[in-house]
């Protein structure tokens, strides 16, 4: 029988909406989050020898692909951006978020637990994980088990190239200082977020394959909506816009 | 929210109790299994792409680590066989079996898709799944992002060893030899299932820690209980006992 499962935590995440985030994990190793682990599971020692780790399995809830019901929304076929999206594939030969079973699977870069007004938090690096994204499990990564350099891994061999190269409007380079005086490691650990997301190209792969360059796109980072555009093989980055916060911290 | 889960398929395994079962996947290449697709699931066109995979991950549940309403039966810490059995270890420093949520997580030799009777089966092997295990996902294995060679492991840097010698009786060698013939692959495979099961020596800690090593142990395969005892180094098999057909198969 299937089991009645709970949140056992609650992602606090630099990613406020589902564009934008990278398509796999380790691929932005400045992308940080934290897991705000739930009652009744927030208890030191269920984390007790933890920190021995290097990287965790998250077992997650794909929350914004879900039915009203809770159940996922799913086709047989999707169609993966790294075929250019206009290929499809089962379901079940791809990390598809939208699945039977709405479950996502990352492993993460452990940073270490850490108590803060009572609150226990995992932190954690590397994440593809949306704000707001509800917790089922965490387990050790291990590499004896886990680790197969040599899986043969059919339309995906490959982590995605990074390509281009940033420039920052006046306006934006400004911009960035001020939000970086919040930012944990500063300038140099938000312009690296900011390079790392956009040199991945979060656009869909039907914009991709088209010759106009010239539309202009903004995801929403942390507190602002990052806007940019291509010229040429250059990625401008033309404002950070502060938003409301409507996070779930 | 946490999601309404449903069975996409049902494990037919080679194990049919929980003791003997490898701790992780991949340590035994020859144990087999079948994931029987459940309807609505079993189109053909779900699984379309997967052949260019050598392997999949397999989210699952722990079905007999369940209370009565399906959680999880949890304590905050275990007390893992790698460290003796005696030292605790967080919940979630783990991949116990009684978690929180009773998810399992293996990665598993794709062997391909069958179709037999109208049923749709994933077949696998070097797997570590119990007999009516209910399986919630399949994702291909991504090497570039699931593969972390380097990661740091704790208390289980490497595999656990294999060891000891296998001798059969006159008796089991008869009994291998009739249960092979209905056996993929003969008696050869069979006899490194045994054996790769057995190396792995399957006794509880506290058992391994003992200078008595006369006991015998039996665990239930396919359609016969296995027995052996230790004597030296050696693992004499004693017997392989038909048992009345209960599996799910």
């Amino acid at each position: 029988m299937p089991p009645e499962l709970q949140r056992i935590g609650l992602v606090h995440s630099c990613f406020r909406e589902k564009f934008g985030i990278p398509r796999q994990p380790g691929l932005v190793a400045e992308a940080r989050a934290e897991i705000e682990i739930l009652p009744p599971f927030d208890r030191d020692e269920a984390f007790s020898g933890l920190d021995s780790f290097s990287h965790i399995w998250v077992i997650f809830v794909f929350h914004q692909c879900q039915t009203e019901n809770g159940q996922g929304q799913w086709k047989a076929t999707v169609r993966p951006p790294r075929l250019g999206g206009n290929q499809r594939v089962g379901v079940f030969a791809s990390r598809s978020t939208f699945r039977p079973n709405p479950l996502g699977l990352s492993v993460v870069k452990f940073e270490g637990m850490a108590r803060r007004q009572g609150k226990l938090y995992a932190q954690i690096s590397g994440v593809d994980l949306l704000d707001g994204t509800p917790v089922l499990d965490i387990k050790p990564y291990l590499p004896y088990a886990d680790s197969l350099a040599g899986a043969r891994s059919g339309y995906a061999p490959q982590a995605p190239p990074s390509q281009g190269r940033l420039r920052f409007s006046e306006q934006a380079q400004a911009q960035c200082q001020q939000f970086a005086r919040d930012y944990p490691g500063g300038h140099a650990a938000l312009y690296r977020l900011i390079e790392g997301l956009l040199r991945l190209d979060p656009r869909p792969a039907y914009r991709r394959n088209t010759q106009d360059r010239s539309e202009r796109y903004a995801m929403r980072l942390l507190d602002f909506d990052l806007h940019w555009e291509l010229r040429g093989d250059d990625i401008h980055v033309l404002v950070l816009a502060q938003v409301d916060g409507d996070s779930t911290g």
